[in-house]
């Protein structure tokens, strides 16, 4: 299929992705003061539109909606480095205009600047970690099971929101549009560099470990 | 099979829909205080019910369950016209026949006048975004997945019940069946209209961007 | 299989069943006074408990758990007139050991005079329309996508708890045994009979409507 | 497969399941007061990420992540004797540095000693029940269904956190990790021998049941 509309499959993937996410962070707050029911109704729907999402559009351009998955896959060969900063672009784009969308259909300022902050080695750590897991079970997902991405990618990121102690944005495209909102799943801009960073450092320890562990059998190995 | 089961599943079908959506909102709101929680109890039910509707019913009849969907079969000449007005009618009077049915379950009076206000401009953007996300979910799936549109579906309104600010009625029959009852998932006859143009709207948006997306590549386009 | 083996596969299909509705229903009750969260803490392990159990035993005996299954089975000429005592038997049994397993794992007397009031004509209706859609369910199902009808049992009951007002029971053998528990999910031992009447009634709805809507066209219907 | 890189399977499989439980109870234990809130933060995470770490290890190293299992295979004669202390090793080991993960990410001491108290029968009975569930789950999916396993896991998991008075541990070696974490999820050491001999018991109960309910039917049965 055509670069432009794969770029469109990966702008709106990314956008709707991410307008579930700050749209049902912001219902959720809204409605109750309890903070484990607000992540719960905010968990829920990012799972279950990651499932539709990457079933629909994966077909069309990969269904990455991340830049560091476009990136693994480019390090992994599977994706020529020449599209990786259109992917990315897009996939920025796409992610700002559903926060916007969001904020629009809640009566709320189009873009806001996040004050929410989330930051420290714990945080970092924990985004290495989600990254790490999304990757790997994507990766590790495509030899053993590719018919089941769409749902291996949506339980595992409902199982991260609760277990990584932020929540598991694991994507910086995410990451980004999250800065424009004030709101529940909001993230500061100042705060932005250090979850990238680690959410890069998380994807490629990803990409190597299931590089190592789905490599050939060497032949000494064979007859262990 | 014959139209008059056809629209009989139509009318099952829409009406167990919405036998779900109010009966699980009554239910809801009976037991708990807490608005999320109640939104969460009034979500599973309908997202469940749908994967089982539709799973059992579309070989019948296509389970659309929804006049936006009808009339996006028909625009896409997947249906044919003179069907389009037999189809809603069974729609709205198995919906209504729905509310009856929660009605006199929960030991309330039968049709009730909705009074609860769901209009203004964000609302119907919630609409418009919501039946928008729906109607390419279904001609996406279909192309892409056909035997998992039932779990698309159902998942598609188990996220959109929390982004969009409307809680996706996404449907102009449901809304209407909606309509006739003062609970938890009422909307005020009067606000009736917004929804349903926004509904429409937002469908053949999703009608023309999957055409856009899923046309055949031009000669040009397959060496980009 | 033996029906000796059969029988068995009955017994512990429904002893766990039980097991699971009237054990989530002590931990939930146990650990909130949300009314609507323990209904969902009771939900859940219900849906999926009944994925499982009908996944696995299923090519064993059926999986039917519910003498209003066996019966519709039998009404159908599907199961033989002779083994619908010997399964309901089964069935009972095995449900109210499930009930003491779940007290005893609870600390709790292990069979109880169940207290709480579950009666009247809105019950009733409910239990009828519960077991109705589940009848339906099933035999829909059976002909549209057989592989599916684990998920569809356990996504129809999770929609169901909710939208009925009974909490749909939809089960007299579950019925039975839930009359041992004087927990959150007891029946009063005179409320039975009503529960159980209703359910047949139910069931047998939903026998008729399945045979009409998947009979046959008639050579006149198929040029309509 | 060699084997150095099944055990890496099975102690990252382990590790990242423990990192799941544990994360999510310390999560959802922050977040809200109610308890039965905070074990379904903690129920929805198990579950998904065990359908997730057993789609994509499962064909690796069979995905066991639980020594109850793993001594279930032997039995069967379906493991080597010669690999269940390795593969329990690398479970053990496994878990508690995915128990130091959950940790780290929180900011919380990187090892612990819980204090939770979980002993007496009524715990040591559900635990056996809990075990004996899974263990039956699992071969009776593997000849009923086996690409469906990871789900029938994390489903019954799921349900078992809830119908269950011990909440399910089911698996030594999660036990062992969560004795090393003063959190939600903990168990006291001193508790952990009836734990685990529970698990132990249940497991060869469900190795027993299945192979009773699957064995060949003898001649006389089969004109029964």
């Amino acid at each position: 299929m055509s670069l432009s509309r794969r770029l469109f499959a990966e702008a709106l993937g990314t956008g709707l992705l991410v307008c579930a996410v700050i749209g049902s962070g912001i219902m959720a707050e809204s409605l109750t003061p309890d903070v484990a029911l607000a992540l719960l109704g905010n968990t829920l729907p990012t799972g279950a539109i990651l499932v539709v999402l990457i079933t629909i559009l994966g077909p069309v351009s990969g269904a990455h909606f991340n830049p560091a998955v476009t990136l693994a896959f480019a390090v992994r060969r599977q994706a020529p480095w020449g599209e990786v900063a259109p992917y990315i672009l897009a996939q920025v784009a796409g992610g700002i205009a559903g926060a916007a969308l969001a904020h629009g259909m809640f009566d709320l300022p189009v873009l806001q600047t996040a004050t929410k902050i989330r930051t420290g080695g714990p945080q970092w750590l924990a985004e290495a970690v989600a990254t790490f897991g999304l990757v790997f079970t994507i990766f590790a997902g495509i030899r053993q099971a590719p018919a089941a991405i769409p749902w291996l990618v949506g339980l595992y990121i409902t199982a991260a929101y609760w277990f990584t102690a932020s929540t598991s944005f694991a994507n910086p495209a995410v990451a980004i549009a999250r800065s424009f909102t004030d709101t529940f799943s909001g993230i500061r801009p100042f705060d932005l560099p250090g979850f990238v960073a680690a959410q890069i450092i998380g994807a490629l320890i990803g990409v190597a470990v299931a590089a190592w562990l789905f490599a050939p059998d060497r032949p000494q190995e064979q007859t262990a």
